[in-house]
């Protein structure tokens, strides 16, 4: 401790939200360069390291390959994929000396892709799987949280190539497993759930999210089984209704109805139901939103749902990727002065929509939610400041130009599958794969040739596991109000020695016990700082995390030291030799589970 | 060999310079990106961790520790040091979606002096010497010869923090035995050459090259031991020489004598000397050179020098560093008519420049090679066309605003340090030290307090050796003309199983001793591939450049098999059991050296 490069820190970095970052900068494991960005200290870099161990054994063991790919790439193969435009602004782009465009990766499937078109040429050289443990790089918008969200961040990304389906599923099942093993060994929670693939493209696609409460993504688990992030659940879209008994639309003044709750409080006031309350899943309520896609265009669309659910922001996104959702700004709407804000209705939308010229530009196109099926009837706006509309028929008196399923998701409401209610949790995403197909594949002409000499085209999947995201998760779930309390199988060190006092004997006694648990192979951080008191040495050694600290101090006097567990708190008093006895059992042990 | 990513080729790659280049290529290592910018493939990735695992073990040995920076980081630091302006195009830069400059790291040492002035105040503290491997980033100009000098590449980077000299000196003699260590260790010859600081500034900086025909650097060694790059060659300064018996300067018509050559001819014709021949070095030849300095403004000078030498240009742009040269062009010269091209002499240069207006453009500064003492008498143009001028005496014809030591070093020349006449030779840059002194600790503010509770400024030193380079060079240095040729220590694999024909048994053998020679900790590459000829099977292993070749085959009937040294072609007969011994014997041994 006296010539390792630590300091620990007695206040929170200023931009720490959550406990992961907080410790972690302030046990000297991590220091900010710079937003999202992040430098390795001794004591990180050795977590890291032992969490890289991990994923490349159990990589190696599913048969894949290790490579290392350049973080600095040419435009063109993202050219051919569409993703350079795609990417937009999470893209970091870089001109040479020569203005060439080059990129920092924020995945590799183009370059992998062309690597295996390079070498390979028959469906003898396939299955293959590739992967690396590469710096990758994402402009994100808001870094946060620490290592959580970073805009420089280590990944294990692999990839698989197979000339048929089948194959494919094998590939992405063994890679799947893989991550399991990974997950098991690092003592990490996770949910396997369904997922949208994004930028990726392809067919199937799972997360595994670590349950966390600081989790940026929101997953959902039914009784019998299903698991999806919500960016991923389908809503259950229910019968269509008989409408022929339901009045024709009236058009109500309403005057201080501009929320749903007013407007439900204005209804049961001014035209109560007979038959019960009006309530906010009787109105139908319109967002207006601009999708602007990666060239540039701006797209209004106008999304009906019932008035008891939002649209939720990241449904929204990945309903409308590659495209991002803005608010609809007036300029977006001046063509639409039918559209009056807070009293939206669908009889001037979809197909009843006035005629424009076909140059008008932002011709608005009209969503409904999945739960808006034919014959539901609706109070909504009726396009007049004021006003509103009872017994508004789907498919009687409105349509729509399509079905967007954006609504947020509650707990309870039904899994697509039927396995019941859902619950919601929060989670962190440590991975997620993806059986791709041959989007890539095509695109970028890695062909083979099979069993018959013809050419086909290569299904390929993606697998990306995020190594510094799952050390900063496994911080934030083993950290306590004391500071980090690592596994042994990732913990900087095993033993933290805490010489105390000013005794010679008792650092001759710690030096002499610490260099026996190194020779027994064990990871040992010895505390021989002579002036520093015990009170600062064992808060230190709280910070730091290393699972066992063996105290040698006053109580050597009366032959015995101190062996504590730094998760548990747990405090045992043995004599020094049968301490060194106690802590390479319960190393051994725990690093052969 | 039948699952593993590799595909040897036939064909060199179009851009390769240098053997290493087509081999590393050719025998699936690396692949080229981008230019300048590689991928590692299986092979390739095995060799390199093997030679950071070197590296690594050596400067935790020397007591540094290991952190990782980032390679995207912001622009202030390298702003407060006038390194963002410095490197020039060299650099490259990204700016990120808020617009903030960030840029990719060609080295760590503004990052490095934050840190340890973020975590560090004590002279207790110190000394410390930090180090990473790392990704750096450098847009070459010309990226070339592979490996050798590209824009991605991998160096390991130290960087020592003492309060005093005396710490530095230790601290960068410390970091200079282990690379002294890594260099034996990886059997890579190297020579410890003066240098010259460039861009990192300093008091005392050193070269390790390694002695190669295709390096880039020009050192030079005398019999004496003193070895310098060209760069940082000094001329010894001859005493001054009594010219009271030199006549009067005379001018003659030179009519064809546009060149040093046509001149020494026709002094020799028109005006010949009493005593002996005119020679080259009895001419003072001039070079007008403009310094294009970082913030672009443009220096016209004029470099005076024997005419039996030449500028060199290495020597100039260290000269000139960080200002670039590039040749004077009319616009630079357009105010000085008096220079006339092919007839400058220093009558008109220097002190005896003729009045220019104070905000005159580029006025013209006169550099003297140090050999141009005063009392030497020289043939130099008569700044009239078609003429010369002979006994102009320096000091008392003409004088000079400065000196510059720039003219190209000859085998012969005598060494700076009085150690004999200096040798040529051509290497490989691997390392770079540095001792730094304070200017980065001033720039960004590293202080300490020292034993008296002062703020005092602290000196670093940096050290950098580049790891690709250096597999590189090893490629260079072992391989054929058929193909590569590892060291044990750093070779992919240490023996390559060869199965040969179609006989079962044959493989089955083959698999069996693979199989004990893995059990016995040998690394083994098994060439199982069922239908490949010998002939394929050989040349890819010679291709592959495994050390130690087993060879399974026909001779299995008659109870032998071969076991072939790659790199020195040497084959002995053996029977299975004893080849496998053989084989860990020379393994072992060649790995506990």
């Amino acid at each position: 401790m006296s010539s390792l490069f630590v300091r620990t820190l007695r206040e929170a970095p200023a931009d720490a939200e959550v406990a992961s970052h907080s410790w972690l900068v302030r046990a000297g494991y991590v220091r900010r360069a710079a937003p999202g960005i992040y430098t390795w200290l001794p004591l990180g870099l050795r977590v890291l390291g032992k969490i890289e161990a991990i994923v490349r054994e159990e990589m190696n063991r599913a048969g894949a390959q290790e490579v290392h790919f350049p973080a600095l790439l040419p435009r063109e193969p993202y050219e051919a994929t569409g993703r350079w435009t795609e990417y937009g602004p999470n893209l970091f782009r870089v001109k040479d000396r020569r203005d060439n465009d080059l990129l920092l990766a924020p995945t590799h499937e183009e370059m992998f892709t062309l690597l295996v078109a390079d070498l390979y040429s028959s469906y003898k050289d396939l299955p293959l799987t590739l992967f690396q443990l590469q710096t990758k790089y994402r402009d994100e918008a808001r870094p946060r949280a620490g290592l959580l969200r970073g805009r420089e961040f280590i990944m294990k990304d692999a990839y698989s190539f197979d000339v048929d389906d089948e194959g494919l599923a094998a590939s992405y099942d063994a890679q799947r497993a893989a991550y399991e093993r990974i997950f098991t060994r690092l003592g990490l929670e996770y949910a396997i759930v369904s997922a949208t693939a994004g930028a990726m493209g392809g067919s199937r696609s799972e997360e595994f999210l670590h349950p966390s409460p600081i989790g940026e993504d929101t997953f959902v688990r039914s009784p019998g089984g299903y698991a999806a992030n919500v960016e991923a659940v389908t809503t259950p879209v229910p019968p269509a209704v008989d409408a022929s008994g339901e009045p024709a639309p009236i058009v109500h003044d309403t005057p201080a109805a501009a929320t749903i709750e007013a407007l439900v409080d204005s209804a049961n006031e001014l035209f109560p139901r007979a038959d019960r309350p009006w309530t906010a899943a009787d109105t139908l309520k319109h967002v207006l939103v601009t999708a602007v896609h990666p060239d540039g265009d701006r797209e209004v669309l106008a999304i009906g749902l019932p008035g008891d659910r939002n649209v939720d922001g990241k449904r929204l996104e990945a309903a409308l990727y590659p495209a991002e959702a803005e608010t609809a700004t007036e300029a977006d709407l001046r063509t639409r002065p039918e559209l009056v804000p807070g009293y939206v209705g669908p009889q001037v939308l979809g197909p009843n929509a006035p005629e424009r010229a076909d140059d008008a530009p932002s011709p608005v196109r009209y969503l409904l939610d999945p739960r808006v099926v034919d014959g539901t009837a609706w109070v909504s706006g009726a396009n007049v400041p004021g006003r509103h509309v009872a017994h508004l028929v789907k498919g009687r008196d409105f349509g729509a130009d399509g079905v967007i399923d954006v609504a947020e998701v509650r707990a309870g409401d039904p899994a697509p599958d039927g396995s019941g209610p859902l619950e919601l949790a929060r989670g962190i995403e440590v991975g997620h794969i993806f059986a791709l197909g041959r989007k890539y594949a095509e695109a970028l002409g890695l062909n083979v040739l099979d069993r018959n000499g013809k050419a086909v085209t290569v299904t390929m999947g993606s697998y990306g596991l995020g190594v510094t995201r799952v050390l900063a998760a496994l911080a934030e779930k083993t950290c306590d109000d004391a500071g980090l309390a690592w596994p042994v199988d990732v913990a900087p060190f095993h033993v933290h020695v805490v010489a105390t006092g000013k005794d010679a004997a008792v650092f001759d006694t710690a030096a002499d016990l610490a260099g026996r648990l190194d020779a027994a192979g064990l990871e040992v951080l010895y505390d021989d700082r002579p002036k520093v008191s015990p009170g600062v040495k064992f808060a230190d050694a709280e910070i730091l995390g290393v699972p066992f600290i063996l105290v040698v101090g006053r109580g050597l006097a009366s032959g015995v030291v101190e062996v504590r567990t730094r998760a548990s708190g747990d405090r045992v008093e043995l004599a020094p030799e049968a301490a060194v006895t106690e802590l390479i059992d319960r190393v051994r042990s725990a690093l052969a589970h």
